[in-house]
This record gives structure tokens, sequence and C-alpha cells, in this order.
């Protein structure tokens, strides 16, 4: 039987160790194993000691009183009292969802929120209930914005959704930098190189050396389109919602020296709002695109998503591989 | 005095000769004339002759019994009756304003419509009466999915905009192709050429000519990304709406044989939702990240939109130039 149960009941411990009531914990864990699964070990478990730490120092607060206030039928606010990113989330999109119900439109704006790893896991809960979702969040400066030298926008991922009823759901989930930021600490961690053309070092030359990287400037796609496209989940996430931007979303690694206030915007509404045969017509739309021809040496056009839950389907059979300064963090964060 | 009024007049002539009336007929020349001010060539005098010989072949219907059907105080569907796109647009952020004054969000999709223009045009409008907007439409085919040999997505931009209280509006306004295909038959019509690695010709070979490049497969930014956005573009304008998607809408220069049905989607939403100090902090925003350090040779950082403006500004004070071949379209399309 694979570890995925046992790790799920260890990160629960951990984080009930710091203070999370247990549903709370039990959130944390599945959002990190889930992360894992789908082979974004970026946003896993070597989260999890960063998460801890910011406890630790009262960053994020263990026991958030969370307020959700209403502003119409389609129109919520959350403010997440600095909670751990998964919870606040959790909720945000569960609410959008009631409103989605309810008028059509679910529009939930989050401030005062944290890192909550991956916006497909939260787009998904959406999906299951026939609904179409955009997600946006800000993030830690990482990228420079198109002319500048210096990094200010987050990778801000841009996240759209759409229920087509197959097990593996439509899940675009693309930040706006040529590399996540992630995989980057992630190839820092295990000492490994980054791809050319995606980061600058601190003097503005181009590097493959994640260290570097990270004290330089990661590169957006498509030049200022893709520093377009990061302003403006900026003004999404963070500007209309009331959470920090303009670069002053902490990076909850390096900067102990307050709460991150990320802002997330969910937006969620209902597929057949226009016309009544929405699930003919996305499935007609999914598999004419999936039957062009191909180009050479490629077997098969995946939608967003797909090869993610491929991944993910594969991963539920076999161990959480699990690294050697991994498990440490594990050791030390469970003793 | 510049040619400006001259030129809409002619414009606002061509049109009511086709039997538009005369407030379509304006509206058509202004969105026209707005495209050739902004710089977007592509999109102003060059598709003159094409939007004429459609309403010649009735592809375009002159005199459209378009149909707006509200679906809630938030949400509104257009049925354009194969109105020419300006004129659908016009009433579709119309709406979409109006429907966000009202509830604080404005979310209106439109059907059987045509090439509108620049998405901006519309997202002006709706920055003019301080509401947050976001545009999206589909297109001819014009870009492959990724791992495809074959065009099927249009250069599907997406638009966003928020209001500053600047002169110049943030509008960014973005296709996620390469290169936008109104460029490659600018360039065709210019006998010019198109940059490296932008667009594949017919047989999949990397191509500087606008003619193969028009037969052939234009690349999306960012490979599977930029291809991500665009079938997010199409799910959103095409699928929803009720309007063509998954490649079939028609290519307005080539294909007669039958109405486009392009498909839009417009979002429009209150500013100050979730905030009530949201100007201020918008302000914030673009001054900070303008005020950045600049990257050698970067004299200054501009917002979406900017340059453009400031492109408009200049382009207002003189005669608009008119090639020798579109001098002759106009010329003909008067007689």
């Amino acid at each position: 039987m694979p570890n995925i149960v046992k790790l799920k009941r260890i990160i629960k411990e951990i984080f009930i160790k710091r203070g999370l009531n247990s549903n709370h914990s039990k959130e944390c864990a599945e959002a990190i194993i889930n992360a894992e699964l789908v082979g974004a070990h970026s946003h896993g478990l070597s989260r999890l000691k960063m998460y801890c730490k910011r406890i630790d120092k009262k960053l994020i607060n263990p026991k958030p009183k969370i307020k959700i206030k209403k502003i119409s039928n389609s129109v919520s606010l959350i403010d997440a009292d600095n909670s751990i990113g998964f919870i606040s989330a959790n909720l945000g999109i569960k609410q959008a969802i009631k409103n989605a119900k309810k008028s059509g439109i679910g529009f939930v704006g989050i401030k005062n929120s944290s890192h909550y790893g991956l916006s497909a896991f939260y787009a998904e809960k959406a999906v299951k209930k026939n609904l179409i979702a955009m997600i946006f969040t800000n993030a830690p400066p990482a990228v420079a914005p198109h002319g500048a030298s210096k990094s200010l926008f987050g990778t801000n991922p841009i996240c759209f959704a759409a229920p087509f009823g197959n097990k593996a759901p439509f899940i675009l989930d693309t930040s706006i930098s040529k590399i996540n930021r992630g995989k980057i600490r992630l190839a820092e961690k295990n000492n490994q190189k980054i791809p050319v053309d995606v980061a600058l070092d601190m003097y503005g030359k181009p590097t493959t050396d994640p260290k570097k990287a990270l004290n330089g400037v990661q590169l957006p796609i498509a030049e200022f389109r893709g520093s377009g496209l990061a302003w403006m989940v900026d003004i999404l996430s963070g500007v209309i919602t009331g959470a920090h931007h303009a670069g002053r979303v902490k990076d909850p690694f390096d900067d102990f020296t307050g709460p991150q206030n990320v802002g997330h915007l969910f937006f969620v509404f209902k597929p057949n709002l226009f016309v009544k045969n929405y699930k003919k017509r996305i499935k007609e739309n999914i598999r004419i695109i999936k039957k062009l021809p191909k180009i050479k040496n490629v077997k098969e056009i995946f939608y967003p998503g797909e090869n993610r839950f491929n991944i993910y389907k594969k991963n539920l059979k076999k161990n959480i591989q699990i690294k050697k300064n991994i498990n440490k963090d594990l050791e030390e964060l469970l003793a």
C-alpha cells in the first residue's frame, strides 16, 4: 500500500502540533499531498518547513478568525486573518461556488491570505460542481516587469477550468514566468541547474544557477505580453481585494518581517448561462482539437490539465518519493 | 487640419451606401479610424474592403435585428444577427456597463457577431465609466494548438482594462499569437517580410514570407501556456456564448461560405466592490512599477495602453497616411 495515507497523517499531525485545528490540518495535508501527486513537488512537501516556520514566528495565524462579508448575491469578500493559504482558498472557492449556484456568478476576493499551493486544486472543486472557474493570485516578487531590471511581479498564475464530464478535468494553471519559482527552489535544494533563457542574475546576466536566479530576476513569458498579464493578475488579486500588491507580498522563505498578505480572486460561474447544450459543445470542442494532425514526434494533443491528471492517476498507485532533505524536515517538524 | 474628419465621413458614406443606418455607419467609422490613430493599421482601413465585400455577399447583415436577452441583473446574452462586429460589440459593452452599474457586475455574451476590430476600443468605454473590464473574443484559425500541425485557434486576444484617472488608460490588449494576424496581412499587402520565429509555412518550416505564413501556422506565445490561454479564450467567447468555436469561425478575408459567427464575452465590474480606496491603490501600484530601475537602453517603463495612447495623441494632430492600395479601395467603395 502506498505511503500516501501515512504521509497525510504525518502532515496533519505536524500542523495540529502548531495549533491548527483538526479540520484545518487535514485540509493542509490534502493540498500538500495533492501537489506531490500531480508532480508539482515545488508546491508540496518542500514547502512544509517554511509553512511551519512562519506559524512558529506568528506570521501565519494557526487559529484565524476568518470573516466572510456578503457584498451581493454574487460577490463576497474574505478577510483571511493571515490564515495559511490552503484554508482561506478552500473557504474562497466554497463561497464562490455557493454564490454561483444561487445567482449564476460567484465573485470572491480574499485578502490577508498566504501561499495556497496550486490554483488548479481549488479550480477542480468548482469543476466538480459543474461550474467554470477563473482563479488569480499574486505572489512575492520574482518576475521583472517589461523594461525593469528588478523583480516585482510574482509568478502570478492564471487558472481557468471548465467542466466537461471527463475524469481528467480541463484546468489551465499557468504562471506567467518562463519557469515556476518553486522549480528554481527545488533545483536549488537538489543542486540542479535550471534551463537557459528563463532567468537573469542580479547583474542582468543570463544564468542557469538556481541560487543566482533566485537573487536575480525571472523572465516573463512573451516579454511585454507576459508582463502585462502579470500586471493584470496583480490588479485583480491584489489591488482590488485589499491585499498587498506592487511587489509588497512578502517572500515566505526569506522575509519574516510580517505576514505575506497575499490576495486571491475566485470567479466562478454556471457554464449554461447562455446556452442549453454546454456539455455537448465543450465535448465537441475538445474532441475536435485533440483530433488535429500532430507535429512530428507528438503522439497526442493534450488539453490543459490532462497530463497532470495522468500523472496523478499513476502516482496514486505508488509511494511518494521522499528526498533525504525532506525526510529530515519531516522528522524535525514532528519532533 | 488633419484628414480625420473627412476620412470618417467617407467611411460613414461607404457603409450607408451598403444599407447600414446612419448611426451604425458612424460607429463603424469611429472604430476604424480609432484603429488607425492608435497605430493598429492592420485593424483599420485595410479591412474596409473586406467588410464591404461581406456585406455585398450578404454575410454581414447591414440591418441586423439584434436581440438582447436579460438572464439576470448581471448577465445578458446578445444575438447579433450577423451584424458587423463594431455594432454588436458597442451594444455588448454598453449592456455590460449598464449591468455593472446596477448590480456591480456585467457579464455579457455575444453570438452571431463578426470581427469587431480592437478589444481595447470597447474596454476604454468601460474605463471611462470607472469600471474594470475583461474582454475576450475568438477569431478565425491562425494559431496551432500546442502539438498540432494545423491552425485552429484564432489570435484570440485577452483584454484587461482598469480605470485609474489618468488620461492614458491602463488597457492590456494582447493576442496570444507571437504576431498579430493583421500584421502579417499588412506585411503581405505592403510586400514586407515578417520577423523570424513567429510562423511556420504549410510544411511546418519557419518562414518570414507573409504569404507562406498565412497559408501555414502562427505560433502561440510561450508554447503550451499560450496555447492554453488561446483555448481558454475559445471556450469563454465561443463555447459558452453559442457562437462558433473549435476552428469554425470563418476567415473574413478568404471564406465566403457563410457568416463568421464570432463570439465575444464582456465582463465588467465595479473596481470598489472590495475596497473603498481603489483609486488610491491603483495609482500607487502603477507609480511604484513605473519607478523601478530600468534595464539598459530603456528610458521608461510603460504600463499596458500607455504607449498606444501616446501614439494616438500624436496621430490626432496629423494626417492619417493612406497607402496607394488603400486609396484605391476607398475610391472603389465610394463609386
